[in-house]
C-alpha cells in the first residue's frame, strides 16, 4: 500500500527517537512491499524557536494530508519559563484538538524481561494486560483559563456526547479483548464526573450490553492499580486523570520508555507517540530507549493503516529483543545498558529473521 | 490538660474504628493525668438519614467549640445514587472548608512488618518518610458548579493568598523533617498550576531560603513516587492531585488501613481522620484496622493539643503492636488477620507496658 506518513520529531531525544522508528517503519516497507513516503516538519520547542509558534499552519496542514503522524516528544527546560506566551507543550495539544483526536490509547504490557525494573513486586505483574483510553481533546486541558495578578483558573467541562464517543470506542476495544471496561471518575465530588458515570452507564446499557462494566473512583484507582493490575482490561477516564494514571501504569512495565500510545478519532489520521517526554537530560547522547516509539510506529501500522500483521511483527520484534537482554539504560542495571542504535538494530534484526 | 474532643463517627467502619481510637485517648488520658471529654455528632449518610442534612448545624456548632474533631469515615451505595440532592461526601467538605482546615497532612511511613502487604519491592521501601501537604478547602472541589442535561463543569480556582498559606505550612514541616519540599503542579498546561509554581517559588525565596524546593508534574510525581519514593520529603501540592497521590502513597505502606491525617487551619481545632473510606463491604463485622484512625489521634494529640509526648506513645505502641505480628485482614495473608478489638487490645496493652 501506499501511506504518506508524517514525522514531528519535536525536541529532545524526540529526533531521536523518530529516527529509530522510521528505519524499522522502512524495514516493514521493504519487506511487504509497501511504498511509505515519510515527510518532517515542526512542532513545539524547535518549532517555537525556527517559526516563533508551537504549531506552524504548515505542521498542520502536512498533518491533515498525511495517513498517519508520528510523533516524539515535545518541550524542555530552554521553553519551561512560567510566564512565556508560548510554550511547547500548546502544540501538542492544539495537534490533538485539530485533528479531533478523542481517544488516547495507551496499552500497558508488562515483559518479563523487564520486571526487574518495575518497582512492583513480580508475581502482582503476571499476566497484566491493560488498555488504557484516555479522552484527549475536552476537560481542564481545554477550557476557559483566566489569570490575574492574584487568581487563576481553569475550567473542566464535559459534554454528553464528547463522553459517548471516548466511552464506545473503549467498549469496541474491550469486545476484541476480554469484554471488561472500568470507568474512573470522582462522581462523589465533581459535576463532571457525575456527568461522566451516567453517559458511560447509558451507554453500555443501550449499546454494549454485552460489556461488564465498573467504576472506579479515581483516588482508589490509583491504589488498585498497583495492588491488583491484573484485574484489569480496559479503563477509560478523562483527560486529566488519564495522563496522571497512565504515567503511574508505566511503573507497571518497568520504564515509560516501552509505552507507546495512539491518539485517534473518527478520521482515519492519528498520532502516534511514546508516552515518555523529551528527556532533556539524555538528548543527544544516543541513549534514549526508541523501544516507546517503535511500538508506537506498529500502532500507526494497526490503526492508520489497516496493517495488523505488520503491526505485530514489530510488536513480536521488540518481544524477542528484549528477551535477548537487550536493554536500554532505562531497563537495565546502573552503568550498564546498550545505546538507542543497538536497540533498534536488535529490532531490525528480528524482523529480518522471523518476519 | 482539659480538651473537649467531637467525635464524628460516620458512615461504614467510622463507628468501629472511631470507638477503637476513643478507648486508646481514654487510655491516654488516665495515665497522664487528662481530662478528655468525648462529645459524639452525626456526620455523612448517618445525618442524611437522622436529618436529612449531611452536616446538621449542631454538628457544625459542636465542631467549633471542640478542641479537636475525631472523624471516621463518610459514604456508602446507600446514598451513591449520582442524582442524589445531597451526598455524605458534602458533609465531609463542607466541614473542613467551615473550619478553614486548609492543610491536609498524610505521613506515610513504611513499618517493616508491613512490607509483606505492600505492592511495592521492599528495597525501595527502606528509609521512606513521607509527609503529603495536600490544599483541602480550595480547587476544583470547591469552584462553581454547572449542570444541564447535556453537559456539566466544574471550576478549579486558586487565589495566591490560598497557596501561600499551604505551603507555608509545608516549609515549616520541613524544616523540623529534612529540609526538601517537592511541589506537585501541572504547570506545563493549567493556570492555576503555573500560579502555584510562581507562589510556591516566592514564598521559598522570601521566606524559607533555607529550603530546598523542587518542582515535579503530577504525571511524572505518580511514577516517581514508585520508582525512588526514598528521594520525597514533604510533598506540598493541590486538592485533587493530593487526592490522587496520596491514595497512591498509601501503597507504599502496605495498606490505607495504617494511614492517618490532620486536617489544620489556622486556630487551633483540627479533624483528624484516617484516609480510608467507610468499607461498606466490611462494615459491622468487627474485622476493620483501626490503626489508621489510632494514628490520627496521635496527631490530635500533636497538632490540636500539643501533647507531644502522648502522641509519641501511641505511634510507638501501634509500631510495636505491628512488630509484634497483630495484622489485621487488610496486611494479613489471605485468611488470616485479627480482629478489631484484638488490634485496639494490643495497643492499649502496649500502652500500658511503655508509657
Ligand atoms: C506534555 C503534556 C501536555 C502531555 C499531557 O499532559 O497530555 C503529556 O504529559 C502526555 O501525557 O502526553
Ligand atoms: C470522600 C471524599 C470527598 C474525600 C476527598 O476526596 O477529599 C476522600 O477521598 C478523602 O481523600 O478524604
Amino acid at each position: 500500500m501506499n501511506a504518506n506518513i508524517l514525522v514531528l520529531p519535536g525536541d529532545g531525544i524526540g529526533p531521536e527517537v523518530t529516527a529509530a522508528a522510521v528505519s524499522v517503519l522502512r524495514a516493514i516497507a521493504k519487506r511487504y512491499g509497501h511504498d511509505f513516503h515519510f515527510e518532517e516538519k515542526l512542532i513545539g520547542g524547535a518549532a517555537i524557536d525556527a517559526t516563533g509558534e508551537p504549531l506552524p499552519q504548515a505542521t498542520l496542514d502536512a498533518a491533515r494530508r498525511a495517513d498517519a503522524v508520528l510523533l516524539g516528544a515535545v518541550g524542555g527546560p530552554k521553553w519551561s519559563d512560567p510566564k512565556a506566551k508560548v510554550r511547547p507543550e500548546q502544540g501538542l495539544l492544539a495537534i490533538r484538538k485539530a485533528l479531533g483526536l478523542y481517544a488516547n490509547l495507551r496499552p500497558v504490557t508488562p515483559h518479563p524481561a523487564t520486571l526487574g525494573a518495575s518497582p512492583i513486586k513480580p508475581h502482582l505483574l503476571n499476566g497484566v494486560d491493560l488498555m488504557v483510553v484516555r479522552e484527549l481533546t475536552g476537560g481542564i486541558y481545554f477550557g476557559d483559563k483566566t489569570r490575574d495578578a492574584d487568581t487563576a483558573s481553569d475550567l473542566c467541562r464535559y459534554s454528553a456526547a464528547e463522553i459517548e464517543r471516548v466511552v464506545r470506542r473503549a467498549c469496541t476495544l474491550a469486545r476484541a479483548r476480554r469484554g471488561k471496561v472500568t470507568s474512573v471518575d470522582k462522581a462523589n465530588v465533581l459535576e463532571t464526573s457525575r456527568l461522566w458515570r451516567e453517559t458511560t452507564e447509558r451507554v453500555v446499557r443501550e449499546e454494549f450490553p454485552d460489556i461488564e462494566l465498573e467504576h472506579q473512583l479515581v483516588d482508589s484507582m490509583a491504589m488498585h492499580l498497583l495492588a491488583k493490575p491484573r484485574e484489569y482490561d480496559v479503563i477509560v477516564t478523562e483527560n486529566m486523570f488519564g495522563d496522571i494514571l497512565t504515567d503511574e501504569a508505566s511503573m507497571l512495565a518497568g520504564s515509560l520508555g516501552l509505552l507507546p500510545s495512539a491518539s485517534l478519532g473518527d478520521d482515519r489520521v492519528g498520532i502516534y507517540e511514546p508516552i515518555h517526554g523529551s528527556a532533556p537530560d539524555i538528548a543527544g547522547k544516543g541513549i534514549a530507549n526508541p523501544f516507546a516509539t517503535i511500538l508506537s510506529a506498529a500502532m500507526l501500522l494497526r490503526h492508520s493503516l489497516g496493517l495488523e500483521r505488520e503491526a505485530t511483527c514489530i510488536e513480536q520484534a521488540v518481544g524477542k529483543a528484549l528477551d535477548a537482554g537487550v536493554l536500554t539504560a532505562d531497563l537495565a542495571p546502573a552503568g550498564r545498558g546498550v545505546r538507542t542504535a543497538d536497540a533498534t538494530r536488535a529490532v531490525l534484526e528480528q524482523l529480518e529473521a522471523d518476519c
